[in-house]
């Protein structure tokens, strides 16, 4: 994100990690007795920088429906681990055997193999743990509402994981032409999993237990165009940036013969429906006050993004 | 475990059997969109028999406290989910490397190393999903029972990966000698899902969830000596069964130099503890009624097992 949006979101950025940290020390550690080197795995793979985008969405999405940001750090967190471990077991020689994130070893190259499928699981089982954790300062989570951010994560996981065996060729994914193909991969791959993040921010910033709430329609539409803006501008990043301006190896879609949208679209044709993505997460808004303008800040941000 | 065991468990396996496939098929892949070769990896580390020991387990536990056995299905299967996901990750060529499980190939050597991974992580998230699915004929769970079972699940599922660090020799077990050491590996590795096991179903069974109860005390102690009965029984038939009897290697622990209870305290003093341990576990239910019966049994029982 461009230095404006780093500007605004590092507060809450900062809170995640400062929430992150404390869970895997107070709960991790000393409570659930994950033992030095697995947890040590933990923090290498969670707090090694990352802009932390969903928990920030999520923030966001519970401001955006009236609610106090702090009370969707549970949520957050709850989607970061799970980001974190699908990174971790994403980079593993078994699937994309990727050696460089965030400008550091992955983690099956610095703490070895069985540690990083094991850690991995362990952040995933810790995402579920962290729904239940409220932050300093945040609101006790009742059970109801618990409940459905339980429903959500697993959704919204399960959307992820789907979303890598239909991109690693393991299940064919579905839709007429290549564009549709492509866009049903990225649902999964990276959508679900923000979708997740802003439902997620509006159910722990109160919506409606008892009923439809269109607020929350009105997020989730959000989230979908967000989720494949975030994709469409991965896959420009990845054909226009440097691997040091990345963090990790740029180029690495072509070289791998991977369908991406700039492969279809050309890059002057991405960059059109990156933006026009972005609108669309705007307009699925416009029901909803000022009280969502860091919601629109932050798609319109996404689209201009350089790294 | 002998005829007599099958004999009266084989209708609870086969509830739990019928419940976990109507899951894949309803939730996993018509509700949250599992697609087919990653449902039927599922399927094939799901459903490929098994005694269901922690699902009867987790039905065993609900009656003792009173409950129907119905209500424990979705805690049950839950934790056989979790055990399924730890199987195909153990399994995998990082960890232990095992070609063979339940007489048949390995997921990895099944559907190939990526699908074994991410197969895996599917059925850890699952089983956070299968808390909230009532089985058919049994009570909708309550959002506060709901939590405390999502709860003990986190605690299982980490306790078990705990485990396997340290039995992976990532992290150092506690303990001042050898013997010290293995329970430690083991109360992680085996007994952290039994005592979850045991504790969800007793929870799932009615257990007050505004006080402690004496009775989910009871159950938890039960589950401590019969997790570690479990362990010793499988260290025994690993040095003294054939492969054909347990459909897995036989004779691994000792090929691999790995600490066993028949390594430190021989054949019949292994023998000894195991049924120590079943006392211990009889013990621990004197307090509640005939409706702790099965539970009783079947710690007899598993201290008899052949395989």
């Amino acid at each position: 994100m461009p230095e404006t949006a780093t500007y605004w979101t590092k507060p809450i950025a900062e809170a995640v990690d400062t929430h992150l940290r404390a869970f895997v020390d107070d709960v991790a550690a000393a409570r659930l007795g994950v033992p030095p080197n697995l947890a040590d795995a933990l923090r290498y793979a969670l707090l090694g920088g990352g802009k932390r985008v969903r928990p920030v969405l999520a923030w966001c999405a519970c401001e955006a429906v009236g609610g106090n940001g702090t009370d969707a750090l549970p949520a957050g967190a709850a989607v970061e681990l799970v980001h974190a471990f699908s990174l971790v077991h994403d980079d593993l020689p078994a699937l994309d055997d990727d050696e460089l994130r965030r400008g550091k070893p992955t983690l099956h190259k610095h703490a070895g193999e069985p540690m990083a499928v094991l850690a991995g699981d362990q952040l995933l089982t810790l995402a579920f743990g962290a729904l239940g954790e409220p932050a300093a300062g945040g609101r006790a989570i009742d059970a109801t509402t618990h409940r459905r951010l339980v429903a959500e994560l697993v959704a919204g996981t399960t959307g992820m994981i789907v979303g890598q065996t239909m991109d690693m060729g393991l299940d064919t994914p579905p839709g007429d032409d290549e564009l549709a193909r492509l866009e049903a991969v990225h649902r999964g791959k990276t959508g679900a999993l923000i979708r997740a993040a802003c439902r997620m921010g509006a159910i722990a910033g109160g919506v409606a237990n008892d009923a439809p709430d269109p607020r929350l329609e009105a997020v989730s539409r959000y989230a979908d165009a967000v989720g494949l803006q975030f994709q469409v501008v991965d896959d420009l990043l990845d054909a226009t940036a440097t691997t040091e301006q990345l963090g990790k190896a740029a180029g690495k879609d072509a070289d791998a013969g991977k369908t991406t949208y700039p492969a279809i679209l050309g890059i002057v044709g991405s960059r059109a429906l990156a933006r026009d993505l972005a609108q669309r997460a705007t307009d699925a808004l416009s029901d909803l006050g000022p009280e969502a303008d860091p919601l629109r800040r932050l798609s319109r941000e996404l689209a201009d993004r350089s790294a």
